[in-house]
């Protein structure tokens, strides 16, 4: 990471910028960029290129790249995409380290070819592509806006990594009249090189980029992706759009980006496990990311809620429950902080009703007495415009206690009313305190708020392995293979379970009764018995099968009965022997999965079997390796899991038991890059201690043999 | 109904109001009502009431109510509660028609006894009161304002009923910032008498108010609020904001209002029966009612995107799946529509992808072509701010286009950029367009617009009646009351079923073997067979049971098996036949239950069985009576509905026989108003045209046995 760090740098801190296909005429892109580099006072040295030559905003216009005096570390490329091949050659003689390739013609609308040659001839050179169809990059850390949106960009701390172009310039535009400061905004457009993970990795460790910002439509090597999220998280919020969430916008991404959108369940429980804070909207994310680059962290998840009106308050108490904040319950110690300040009548419950008649003076004591108490750990003031609220003298107050207790504790406000109290808001929010016209924005905000401050109270996890017997499951894969199939049989699936150390019910083959007594008595009782032969294909019909016999009696009996009926069924079988197998108790059933998920590699999926998977979907996936806490996180997070916990006077199942499958099933597919699917359907759980039973299991091999 | 309009009317447009306990102190309420009145320009006469005497802000203050010369028509109590009762007598001596109590003091601090003596006392004498604990009333159509809020009210279309008076204080400023103008504003306080299904009831009628927003917390005698919502919402709009959705939401609403907010789930799933357009949060409230005051209705489902960036066209796709707007899928018809607005790289299909290169030229062909086709319903326009987007032409195109189509077709826009673009959103909002600056506002208005649109093309629905022998019900109800019990034995309830023409499992008593081959025949093999017998309890362990008896052999061999065995288990046991019961085949088990609710009175619920409604709480609840697709509706609400309609192979249910069960399970409480809960549990459901069994029933009464 230290080197793709380094190396990042140079894109984001270039000495030199080349823009190649520089023009004229006001209007055209190939000026737009210069200019936009030129009025936001780039710190390096700019090159314009143009065959023409001549002079560009005071600058000299090179006729080659080659011409250019000094180093250029970026280049960014303007002329149609049938020169911008040439271009790149040139950026690799000049020995460019980044050429941004704005032009569009690309993969987007089926140029495929062209842009893998591009891309194939970087590589070979050393040289890295941004692009193409992208719309250029800001970054403030060297006062470059190589862009063609809009030239004044406010400088601050978000970063920003788009995959969308159009939604990247108007960004531009919108978190200016937000007042939200930019670090860094760069979009990937085909990503036929630089994708979202590089740019992630380095933003990462840039001390002016406090919180990243993601607009996402689909994701491609996405294992990288959940390794860098992980990591970042714990250091700075991650704010993710992903567009195609639903079935319609997914078909709709996926006629526009050309990538598949891939199942957005997959992505939202992978977004969850790194500490992705998942937006729905733009507008959502951009108030997120205002008031995360400033906000303390709380030190608790004891919330409390002053507000002067019941309703708004009950209102913020709905919110908190949807985005995950804990109202604390401390009646005593919330009675004791307030009673100072409360009316008779208002409630010292939370959320703690100063009632409307409240004065600023009582909201300046309610907050102070919040504030002080250590026992809260954030504060949400509300406050409706009543007969009695000056909104002015609110927001003083409001003002006063934030700077007071701004690096210690979250405060977070939100004002309901007229022009007055508009005002007040704005004017809040100009000295960037949170405020918000709406309670469910605010709680929206203090929920990003807290999944931040989980991300970063908590260690990344540490991935639990699994040893098992590589060699021989590489075997059956073999096995298969020179048998021209992509999947395994049954039997060889077993032998994979059984190579990873996961339960399996038990099966013994027996040539005589007393071998059957002996694996009966070694399998225990009740047992299954069923003809071995090639020839008896029907194994029920003929008589070869006897149930759930319980005692060595009957195993004598049901034995000497199936030889008899299959000899008169078919007198010329040859038979192999009797199989005797264990009898599988009725349990809970689940569905263990492991795949090759198209965005994000290896995943495991989890869930109850039957209709809970088909029809009610209620399933769980992570992005693979994991952590045991994650996998018990998983198996958690399905809306069934009461079933696993014992509901109506049942034991509790064996859930340590189901993690440990999950995360040996995982093992299997990460250690066997052949396998591409497995899937464990039913895993009968027992209760606790009893463990579990992989009774059918599906092995899916990739279809080519290299992969 | 008329009745309650003509008096209601009184409320909007009295003739005379009076002001009782006027103050000379400005900063009073008793001086800052007046003073509304008197500037909002009051069509009719106002009357200060004041012991003292004198003149106030130009009007004289008489001593007594009984002293004003006109007549009085609403009368507002600013008095401190224990003064309200006589001023109460004295309205009631004056035939006042509306006594707004504004004072607060009584339920809502525990003060009951109080408020209920004065809402008793004013029945009597035929005054209806507004509150206790409300902020007074606004209605345009009298050109009053007799609240103590904002003076300068905003006048309109939109009608707001509110449970709380700090909210709705606060919303008469709020409503002005944005531009929403009130025809009627008020608070229903305690609900002393008038409440909000009075309110409603009247503004249904009323021509001025075109959408009616309600906030609430909690509803009492829903049953009529019911009735009176499926009405309204056939004529307009009505928007509900309910608080108190989240399990400590609920916990804070009722310890602000001292009621019980009822389970959120039967409130949501009541609502959307009867039309209602439920907002999350207050901001998503007035943002659909400020443009559905003015919105053509569409004239059908299909919705066309044009977008000129593809990322915000996919989000809006999203957002559209998440509110139900549905998008045209006639792909041929749109590439004929579009094709000479896009270019070859754009995409004709939904979303119309214009690119971002598109000029206002191109938007200004599109919306046009989308605006002209028939078959396009409604049109979203997106725009994102890039390099070619030039924010002042587009919204003039806008406004263009709006104007064009207004009464014909519904448009809105979304628009996404820096400062021009914001310019151009304040623009066009001024003007009642309805633009948003983030698509999933946008979408959420357009579902909100859909929700209007679907209640408007249905008609009403038809109660869905059941034939059933009340007579045998009502005398199963007092066998129990006689017994001084307060729920039914089993074969009372199955009596119950049987008398209201539900499938229950056929019974019958044998007395001998001939007669037990008799029954057996007549119900059908295979059959369960029962000793019937006060001396034997244990049956089971008696031997006194036989299952799955397939034929008269079986039958007759286990007959004499009971009785030997019976005889042997307890020689002296009085046997008294022989009970012969249809065997149950398994079947699909679901949960059919109906009772009085404490918000909505006779409500029915279903569900499928055991850990569906356990676990997963997937339940649907619907206010009774309802019609037949009312019910079929909520059937196929349930997630777990695909397991009715048949999956894996499986025939589809008995669905019709399903809905009847419940339309008969609905009538049983509506008919006998001493059961407060029926629950058939498990209905077991069999393939379609096998009908349905009700196997286990449980029928509570109510503690009392007036109600």
């Amino acid at each position: 990471m230290k080197g793709n760090e380094s190396s990042m740098k140079y894109l984001f801190e270039p000495r030199g910028v080349a823009v190649i296909g520089a023009s004229q005429t006001p209007g055209k892109i190939g000026y737009k960029v210069v200019e936009n580099i030129v009025t936001a006072g780039y710190a390096g040295k700019v090159y314009p290129i143009n065959p023409r030559g001549g002079e560009l905003l005071g600058h000299t216009v090179y006729a080659r790249l080659v011409d250019v005096p000094g180093p250029v570390d970026v280049a960014l490329v303007v002329v149609p995409a049938n020169f911008a091949y040439e271009a790149v050659e040139q950026c690799a003689g000049k020995g460019v380290k980044f050429v941004v390739i704005i032009s569009s013609g690309f993969s987007e609308v089926g140029n495929v070819a062209e842009e893998r040659r591009i891309a194939q001839f970087a590589r070979q050179h050393g040289v890295r592509i941004v692009g193409p169809n992208v719309f250029g990059i800001y970054s403030a850390a060297a006062s470059l806006n190589a862009t063609f949106g809009p030239a004044d960009v406010k400088r601050g701390n978000v970063a920003i990594i788009t995959q969308s172009g159009a939604i990247g310039i108007a960004m531009i535009g919108k978190t200016k009249v937000e007042g939200i400061g930019l670090s860094a905004m760069i979009s990937v457009g085909n990503k036929s090189d630089v994708d979202e993970t590089d740019l992630l990795e380095y933003l990462a460790f840039q001390d002016d980029s406090k919180v990243i910002l993601m607009y996402l439509e689909g994701v491609k090597s996405g294992e990288r992706l959940v390794e860098v999220l992980k990591k970042t998280t714990r250091k700075k919020p991650v704010v993710v759009i992903k567009s195609g969430r639903s079935r319609r916008g997914a078909q709709a991404a996926a006629s526009h980006t050309g990538s598949l959108a891939g199942e957005d369940k997959v992505f939202d429980d992978v977004a969850r496990q790194c500490g992705v804070i998942r937006a729905e909207s733009i507008e959502e994310a951009l108030n997120w990311c205002k008031f995360l680059c400033d906000a303390p962290m709380p030190k608790g998840e004891d919330c409390v809620i002053i507000t002067n009106g019941g309703g708004i308050g009950v209102l913020t108490a709905d919110a908190c429950e949807k985005y995950g904040v804990n109202l604390s319950d401390e009646v005593a110690d919330l009675k004791k902080t307030f009673e100072s300040v409360m009316p008779s009548f208002g409630s010292a419950k939370n959320p703690v009703d100063i009632t409307g008649g409240a004065s600023p003076e009582d909201y300046d004591k309610a907050l102070g007495a919040a504030l002080q108490n250590d026992n809260i750990d954030a504060v949400a003031c509300l406050g409706c415009q009543t007969a009695t609220f000056d909104a002015a003298l609110i927001a003083e107050i409001a003002e006063k206690r934030y700077a007071q207790y701004r690096p210690v504790k979250p405060i977070v406000f939100s004002f309901f009313g007229g022009e007055e109290v508009e005002r007040s808001i704005t004017l809040l929010k100009a000295q960037g305190i949170p405020v918000f016209p709406d309670v469910y924005q605010m709680t929206s905000f203090l929920g990003a708020l807290y999944t931040d401050y989980r991300n970063k109270s908590s260690a990344i996890p540490e991935v639990a392995t699994a040893d098992m017997d590589v060699a021989l499951i590489d075997k059956m894969v073999k096995a298969a293979r020179a048998d021209g199939r992509h999947f395994l049989l049954a039997h060889e699936a077993q032998e994979v379970m059984r190579a990873a150390g996961i339960m399996i019910p038990q099966s013994r083959i027996a040539h005589n009764p007393e071998e059957a007594v002996r694996c009966a008595a070694e399998i225990g009782y009740p047992v299954v018995m069923k003809v071995v032969s090639k020839d008896i294909i029907h194994k029920s019909d003929a008589g070869g099968v006897a149930l759930d016999l319980d005692d060595e009696k009957e195993l004598l009996d049901a034995y000497e009965a199936i030889l008899r009926n299959c000899r008169a069924y078919k007198p010329d079988a040859v038979i192999e022997g009797i199989q005797v197998d264990e009898m599988i108790r009725p349990g809970v059933e689940t569905i263990v999965g492991a795949r090759q998920d198209s965005s994000f590699g290896p995943t495991v999926m989890f869930g109850l079997g039957g209709v809970y998977v088909e029809v009610l979907k209620d399933i769980a996936f992570r992005a693979f390796p994991l952590s045991r806490e994650e996998t018990l996180n998983m198996i958690g997070q399905i809306n069934s899991y009461p079933l696993l916990l014992g509901v109506r006077g049942e034991a509790r199942k064996d859930i340590d038991q189901v993690a440990n499958t999950i995360i040996k099933v995982g093992w299997i597919l990460r250690n066997c890059a052949a396998i591409s699917d497995i899937e464990v359907n039913p895993l009968v759980v027992y209760d606790h201690g009893e463990g579990v039973k992989a009774v059918d299991v599906r092995i899916l091999l990739r279809e080519t043999e290299e992969a």
